[in-house]
């Protein structure tokens, strides 16, 4: 068997998410479908996020093996041929170590979620981005969100339904930084609890709206209970920008 | 009566382009129609840039006139929530001037054509960029596209459909620069012919991949022939982003 490495790029509004699922179109479906059409071999394709429904991603990163070795270009044009027309792109594909694995290999993963805030609904970035029609106060946003750097346990920003098996995790960048009308919130640690990026970023708007202070933030992280945190950000604004991994 | 100027941002890929047309649906239609439904007026809306099918705007610019006088940001909502859930935005509106004229008034268009210079296919950025999957060399482009500004009879990029009177426009900006695999065209000028940037955009192409240089782009302007231009580029990269006027 061979292993391959891809990294993939997807619009996620019209899947049930990355895996899976009984109820509806998945990204690794449809990737594995495309590697069924193109070589006939069935495989399972693994990922290093498993995004949400509705979440987007420029640039996940995915395993499968086959039993018959094949030039890397040929793997990454062959899947884009049979993906078409779904929003799903094999940015690159190369073999890899037998034991490189997408997801438990990965040392850390960068998210980024867009806000556009202005009056104004969205036509070009409707499902691309969270459009917040109340002034945000960035500088605030960003000084609140240094308070959840580090090691924390995060049950506050935990989803009921997460299957991890602690909330504690260490947080390496969050950052929040405003282009004209668009926020950009840079989120990036070994690895998150499910919902926690926009558990944070949907509390984070409060903080931007005035409705918080940075210590209510620190205090709901304190209290390590998800009543205490703000709504969720929907799915819309996010995106898997990039998986990483230790050199080889 | 009383003039209204709007900004209006639109994701241009299932119209059939800004004017009303009796094959399909259009920019312009819609928005007359949202007018009709929040005060019953029956108006023409007028706009600086007549975008063909599959253009997109962040700053287009149209006037239209009501009978009754309403609030600035009451026009600017209410056409908006009448224009649900079609990707069209008005992003403000003012009362302006009764001599005010969307097209006649504007002294400045400016025009960017994007183009992903990749080989993988578009997920997030289908039908809003142009895929060009031979490497682009920019520099070339951008060097080759100075021999375009100023007055010229510009008849090698002209639509044969062109209504202009005249072939000679002044191109005032055609800069060309790459961010990543994205490449970004700024075109800025008084007015343009008719397909004029996407005709120049597909020329360009034959520089970046060295088919073309300099000189030959030169000459092909000089022919004043639409025969010895290349290819028009497609409709989806091209947005039409600013509309200049004088200061009131």
């Amino acid at each position: 068997m061979t292993r391959y490495r891809i990294t993939v790029e997807y619009d996620g509004t019209d899947f049930v998410g990355f895996q899976r699922q009984t109820n509806g179109p998945s990204v690794q479906a449809a990737l594995e479908a495309a590697i069924e059409k193109f070589c006939g071999e069935k495989v399972t394709v693994h990922c290093a996020g498993r995004t949400d429904a509705g979440v987007h991603a420029l640039g996940q990163v995915c395993h499968f093996d086959l039993a018959r070795e094949r030039e890397d270009d040929t793997v990454r044009d062959a899947i884009n041929a049979h993906l078409r027309p779904l929003p799903v792109s094999v940015l690159s594909a190369a073999r890899a170590a037998e034991d490189f694995h997408a997801r438990f290999s990965a040392k850390g993963r960068a998210y980024r979620y867009r806000i556009v805030n202005r009056r104004a609904p969205l036509a070009l970035e409707s499902h691309r981005a969270w459009l917040v029609q109340t002034p945000l106060d960035v500088a605030a946003m960003h000084e609140a969100a240094q308070r959840l750097i580090g090691r924390h346990d995060f049950s506050t920003f935990r989803a009921s339904e997460c299957q991890a098996k602690t909330p504690v995790k260490t947080l390496d960048v969050l950052s929040v930084a405003r282009t004209g009308e668009e926020i950009a919130i840079e989120a990036r640690a070994r690895s998150f609890l499910h919902h926690q990026v926009r558990n944070m970023v949907g509390t984070l708007r409060l903080v931007g709206e005035g409705k918080w202070s940075a210590d209510d933030l620190s205090a709901a992280l304190a209290a390590c209970d998800r009543a205490k945190g703000g709504p969720t950000a929907p799915a819309e604004g996010l995106y898997l920008v990039e998986v990483i991994y230790p050199p080889p």
